[in-house]
């Protein structure tokens, strides 16, 4: 298999996984079992990734890391919104 | 920065996101709140950065991915064996 196709669907498919989750935690209103340590570093290290798209001007990482952080960011929401108090 | 460095940073936080994450999965024993989608994809996608790794022989690439997996698949088995019937 073509190395460069073999990327291009590993990261179709690590970026659109995060659509139906973020679905499913919007939906369900929880996100308690994921944990703040995953998200807050996954937030931070796909936004590297995405600054790092922004300087080499590559456009799949930016439009891939730019989905990814908008939906971790919204189970952050979900989770801290929704927590149980 | 150099842009080497931000993508070793990127790739250490994006992986050891994952250790907290499982620990947190197999002391509560829930994992409910992960769609299914999103782990079948994210091991399929993940396991493809893998096999990209042992392609082009990249150790780092290996390494992260390989604890990615890891985790995502006890995360797996935790929400199968501990699913609500």
């Amino acid at each position: 298999m073509n190395i460069d196709i073999l990327g291009l669907i590993a990261a179709t498919l690590t970026t659109s996984a995060y659509i139906p989750q973020t679905y499913k935690v919007i939906k369900t209103k929880s996100a308690s079992d994921f944990s703040w340590i995953w998200l807050i570093f996954m937030i931070i290290g796909i936004f590297l990734w995405f600054v790092y798209g922004l300087m080499i001007k590559n456009i799949p990482l930016i439009v891939a890391n730019g989905i990814s952080i908008i939906s971790l960011i919204t189970i952050g929401v979900v989770k801290y919104v929704y927590r149980q108090s």
